[in-house]
């Protein structure tokens, strides 16, 4: 059963609620983070733990729950809702006060929680995904991984209106891509792994963390964090996108031109078989 | 008594209430609307309900409530509320679905109101204010009135953090200022009136409509609908910003500096003079 969580208690999804002037619905004033469960466990939720916090001290959102509490309604909600595979949406916002732009005084963060059943997508991650270059509408905090995210519903939109998995954006002023609709892209060129740098026009993401820290110096490849254009992008061996959702998932196609020879890549599916080894160890053999 | 509607209930607004997967709740997928009461009567209604079809309309949300309703509905409130000077807001969002980016198929937009007591700072229209010079931060569609505020509130807090009344925003890439943090914002330069134009980057403000449509051509001055700098809106001989809460509001410093003589400027005062006469007009003796 779709379980919810909003401010200490457990409530079947449906009737879950919320005030109308929740700073989160008037302002989208307010974080969130995603996380995915496998076999009952939580996958990385000390990081996503992590960024959230960065997230709510750049709002200047103050921080009511401890790591330890939040650990556990994970586990509370994967326990009550009966779900092995899924993922937990959680957002904080500034709480609940008369609409007016600047803080409001004393008011108490709201914290609300979903979970909801999904396993990734293994047709895309053993295809790939054809993606849309779309332009990077976004703000220029987009490190913060905040409720403002009409940016990204529109570029997810208009990849889904031509019949695309995915949206690669672009910023038009300096023509150089940033990120995917909701992941991190990533190109193979002449050997190398090359990635928009984090800095505040894309988010860090945890499965980019991941594979930074604990698969690619395994797997002995070189990353170059630097910015580059759509037409250098078309001309690379390989590319893909990550997230918590997605993983690590091959794109083999943008705005409909062929990405290497149009299949997965080596280096990327190396990279999921890393990732996808990461997470039995997590979440099975533990 | 401060009151909320929503989705056709009429509620106290401390009870008033959404569903946590509401997408203006995740994603701040929706868009509002402020328009303020005068002696019990709507101004400029008609306005801000051709504004918010257009806004839905930019984010393909579906339009569910004819004019004759939302009109009902504001007058509904105001008389189960008794406030006869305040402001009502209201925001349609695309819908409560589970969280996906893309556009859910087959939701029916949520609709919620609110009404709150206040009047115009009269103090702040008879002494001008002093405002922030700040990095507009906001996405690259604010002609949409969406729930996207962050950009603005993050300006708003600033501008408050040094005991200043407003934030003026200008974008670092071009160094030319925008609009104020939830007003448009105009200098007076050798006699004319010089706004930004109305595109991508500002919403295009009913109170500035009024201004333009109704207000400046009978009184004989000229508008330059031109982006400028900071360095140019310093030089001005007088400033205001304009909206439907601050009505005509002169601005007598821009990040410490003094504009003119630091007080209100004879066209400033003008405008608000004969945009208060049309409020009369409309809202008292109709």
């Amino acid at each position: 059963m779709e379980y919810g969580f909003f401010n200490g208690q457990f409530i079947p999804l449906e009737s879950a609620s919320v005030n109308l002037e929740d700073r989160g619905y008037q302002f989208g004033d307010g974080i969130y983070e995603v996380t995915r469960v496998y076999n009952g466990k939580c996958f990385a939720l000390d990081r996503h733990l992590a960024r959230c916090r960065r997230s709510m001290r750049e709002l200047r959102i103050p921080i009511t729950y401890m790591d330890e509490e939040l650990t556990a309604i994970h586990y509370d909600l994967i326990q009550k809702s009966g779900i092995k595979d899924g993922t937990i949406y959680f957002q904080f916002t500034r709480g609940t006060a008369k609409r007016t732009h600047a803080f409001p005084d004393q008011v108490i963060p709201n914290l609300s929680m979903t979970i909801h059943e999904s396993t990734p997508n293994r047709q895309w991650q053993e295809h790939g995904i054809e993606c849309l270059l779309f332009e990077d509408l976004r703000w220029l905090r987009c490190d913060i991984k905040s409720l403002n995210l009409l940016g990204s519903v529109l570029a997810k939109q208009a990849a889904h209106d031509k019949g695309l998995q995915g949206a690669i954006q672009f910023r038009k002023d300096t023509n150089l891509i940033t990120e995917g609709s909701s992941s991190n892209f990533f190109i193979v060129k002449d050997g190398l792994i090359w990635t928009h740098p984090t800095d505040h026009l894309i988010l860090k993401g945890v499965t980019r963390s991941i594979l930074f820290e604990e698969i690619i110096p395994q797997l002995g490849y070189t990353v170059v964090e630097k910015a580059f254009t759509p037409e250098f992008a078309l001309s690379a061996e390989e590319a893909f996108v990550t997230s918590t959702s997605l993983e690590v998932t091959p794109v083999i196609a943008i705005d409909g031109h062929t990405i290497g020879n149009g299949t997965p890549g080596k280096i990327t599916q190396s990279l999921l078989e890393s990732y996808r080894k990461l997470i039995q160890k997590e979440c099975y053999q533990a």
